[in-house]
C-alpha cells in the first residue's frame, strides 16, 4: 500500500452533493487523499468539509476554483460541475499539469470533449469520467462469464434504462434540466449510463446508426427529459448475428437501472448496474438455454444468480484505479491510459447522436 | 360443479403442438370436456388422442375439420391453425353455432378478424382469443395492487419483450415463419402478447401513435423475425401523464417475456408474464418509492415480490372462463361477453398498426 506522502492527492471543485460520494471515496481507496476542496463561496466549502466529517488540517479549503487547479501540491482534479463548465475547467486543470477526473456527462459535445482530452494529452495526464459502474467486479465478472466464454451466445439484443423520479423542486432548480447548464438533461445525466452499457457489451465497437424514438418529452427550457433511442449494429458478428439495442431514459418515472442482453443462447439481466442495491455485493441474474418443458406449461430452467462480492464501493474502486494511474505517470513516467478517453468520447459521440437525432424529429444519425 | 353431461364440449381443429396443451386444460377446467379432434389426416387425429392418453371411446376422431364444426354435439371450437386459416374455419364454426376459441394471433389483419367476430355475433356465439397470460390470477392480482391502488403513481412507461430462439428447423419449417401461412412472423406470434400486455396496462385505451423501430429483421420469405414498436399515449392521465411503452419480439434471443411498468411512484417487472417458470404459483416483483440512501452509496429499498398462487394452469382457467360464458349463452340464454373480441380486435390493430409502419419503413401509424 502506497505511503500517506505516496498517495494521489486530489483536490474537488464544486460542492455539487455527488462530491460528498467522492470525497468518501478518495478517502476510501488506498492510494489517494481528499488534498482541496474549493467552491466559488468560501463559506459553501467551509460547510462541505464540516458536514462530510474531514479533517481542516489535512483538507485545503478555497473560496474558488481557480486556487485548486493552481495549487502545486494538488495531483489530480475531479470536477463535479454542471456540464457546461467542464471544459473551461478541465482544461485550465490538465495545462496546470493536473490528472482530470469529470463527473459524466464528460461534456456538451464531443467537439468540447477533444478540446479536455486534447488538453490532457498535450499535458502528459489522465483523463477518466465519472462512469463507477465500469470499476464494480460485477462488471469484469459479466465480461468474464457471459461475454469471454460465450455463455449467452452471440449478444443480439441489448436494454438499458436509468430513471429517477426527482422532487418537484428538481424541476424547478436543478442545473440538469436548465438549458444554459446541462443542455443534454436525462439523456447526460442518465442515458449517459445506458449508452456506455451498449458500448460497454459490444466492446467499444460504434454502432452503425443511433435513431431516437418519438416519445422525446423535453421541459420549457427544451432540455430533454425524457427519451429513448434505438441502436443498431448492422456489421454481423463472427457468428453472424447484428445486435440491436434500446435505451431509455427518465426523469419522469421511479428509479430504475435495468441492462438486460440476450443472445442466442441467453440472458443477463441487472436491476441495479448504475449504483447496485448495497455496496457490499451486487448480482448478476440470468437463464442459459431457456425453453419449455414438455407442453410448453412452465421453463426448463428458471433464472439463475452470481452474486459479486466488492471489497470496496465502486467509486472508490474508480478512484484506486484513476490513482494507480496518475502514480505510474508521476512516479515511472508512464503515458496516460487512452482508454479511458476512449470510452469517454464514444460514450459522448452517442450522446451527441441521440441528441442530433431527437432535434432532428428522429431521423437515423449513422456513425 | 358442472354435471359431465352438462360441461361445454369442445372440439380441436389441427394437431398443432399447442393443441396438447389445450387438450390438457380442457380436461383439467371443471366445466368443460374435449369432445372431438379433428385433423385433415385420421391418422394424425389419431396418434393425437393416444399421445395425449385421451380415452377413444369419449373423443371422437375426425379426419376433417368439417365433421368437427358440423357435429351437433360440439359446443366450441378451438383452432390451433396457421393464421391465415382462421377467417375461414373460425366463419365456418361460428355458422354452425360453435363457439369459437382462436389462438393466437386472432388473424391476419383487423378486416379479417371483424369478418370472424361478425360470424360470432350473428350468431350469437362467444369469442375469445388464447391469449392465457390474462387469465392467471397473478395479472388480476397486477390489476388491484398496483393499478387501482395507484401504488406505481400513474404508469407513465411500459416494455414488453418476448423472444424465443427456436431451433434452426423451426426457420426452414415452421408455419410462424411461412409467408403463405403465418405472413405476421414474430409480431403475430410473439409480439402479440407484448401489444397486450401494452393494452392491457391501459385498460384497453387505443395508443395515439405506433412507430414500428429500424431494427426489424426479415426471413428470405419477407416474414418478419425480429422487430420493436414504440407506443405512445399522447392524451394526458387524470395525472397529467402520458404513456409510452416500447415493445420487441423475436425469434433470434434465448426466451425472455419480460413486462416491466413504471410510474411515478414505483415500479413492476415480471420477467415470465407469458408462461410462468412454474405453474403452481408465478411472482411480481416490485419496488415502490426507489430512492437513493445519503451520499448516494445504495438503495432505500430493494425490490420485494409478491407470490400468486394458481389452482389451475392459466390455460385451464382460460378455459373455464370460456366455458362458463358459454354455459351462460346456452343456459341462460345471455349474450356473448362482447369484452373479449374487444380485446382481441384492438390487440390486432396494433399488431396491424407495427405491421403496417414496418411496411411503411419505420413511418409512424396513428390509430
Amino acid at each position: 500500500m502506497a505511503e500517506t506522502e505516496a498517495r494521489v492527492r486530489f483536490g474537488i471543485i464544486g460542492c455539487a452533493n455527488i462530491a460528498r460520494k467522492l470525497a468518501r471515496a478518495i478517502n476510501l481507496a488506498p492510494n489517494s487523499v481528499l488534498h482541496a476542496i474549493g467552491s466559488r463561496s468560501i463559506e459553501k466549502a467551509k460547510r462541505f468539509v464540516t458536514v462530510n466529517g474531514l479533517d481542516p488540517q489535512w483538507v485545503k479549503i478555497y473560496g474558488s476554483y481557480e486556487q485548486v487547479v493552481e495549487d502545486p501540491s494538488v495531483d489530480a482534479v475531479y470536477m463535479p460541475l454542471p456540464t457546461s463548465l467542464h471544459v473551461h475547467w478541465a482544461v485550465m486543470a490538465a495545462r496546470n499539469g493536473k490528472h482530470v477526473l469529470v463527473e459524466k456527462p464528460a461534456a456538451l459535445d464531443v467537439g468540447e470533449l477533444d478540446r479536455i482530452v486534447g488538453a490532457c494529452e498535450s499535458n502528459g495526464v489522465q483523463f477518466m469520467d465519472g462512469s463507477m459502474w465500469l470499476h464494480h467486479p460485477r462488471t469484469a465478472k459479466m465480461k468474464d462469464m457471459f461475454f469471454d466464454s460465450k455463455l449467452l451466445g452471440d449478444v443480439n439484443y441489448i436494454y438499458s434504462t436509468s430513471t429517477t423520479s426527482p422532487s418537484p423542486e428538481f424541476f424547478e432548480s436543478d442545473i440538469r434540466v436548465k438549458g444554459n447548464l446541462d443542455a443534454l438533461g436525462a439523456l447526460g445525466d442518465l442515458g449517459w449510463y445506458c449508452l456506455g452499457a451498449v458500448l460497454w457489451a459490444k466492446n467499444y465497437q460504434l454502432p452503425s446508426v443511433v435513431t431516437a424514438l418519438p416519445d422525446v418529452t423535453r421541459n420549457s427550457d427544451g432540455v430533454i427529459i425524457s427519451c429513448s433511442a434505438s441502436i443498431q449494429y448492422k456489421e454481423p458478428s463472427a457468428a453472424g448475428a447484428t445486435t440491436n439495442a434500446i435505451i431509455h431514459c427518465s426523469f419522469l418515472s421511479d428509479t430504475s437501472m435495468d441492462l438486460a442482453m440476450t443472445g442466442s443462447g441467453g440472458s443477463l439481466n441487472l436491476d441495479d448496474f448504475i449504483i447496485p442495491h448495497g455496496e457490499s455485493s451486487a448480482s448478476i441474474e440470468f437463464t442459459k438455454g431457456a425453453k419449455f418443458v414438455d407442453l410448453h406449461i412452465g421453463w426448463n430452467v428458471k433464472p439463475e444468480k452470481v452474486v459479486v462480492n466488492c471489497e470496496l464501493p465502486q467509486e472508490a474502486l474508480m478512484v484506486k484505479e484513476f490513482a494507480r494511474l496518475v502514480a505510474g505517470i508521476r512516479t515511472s513516467a508512464l503515458l496516460p491510459d487512452p482508454k479511458w478517453p476512449e470510452i469517454s468520447r464514444k460514450t459522448q459521440m452517442l450522446v451527441d447522436a441521440v441528441k442530433k437525432s431527437v432535434d432532428l424529429g428522429c431521423e437515423p444519425v449513422y456513425l
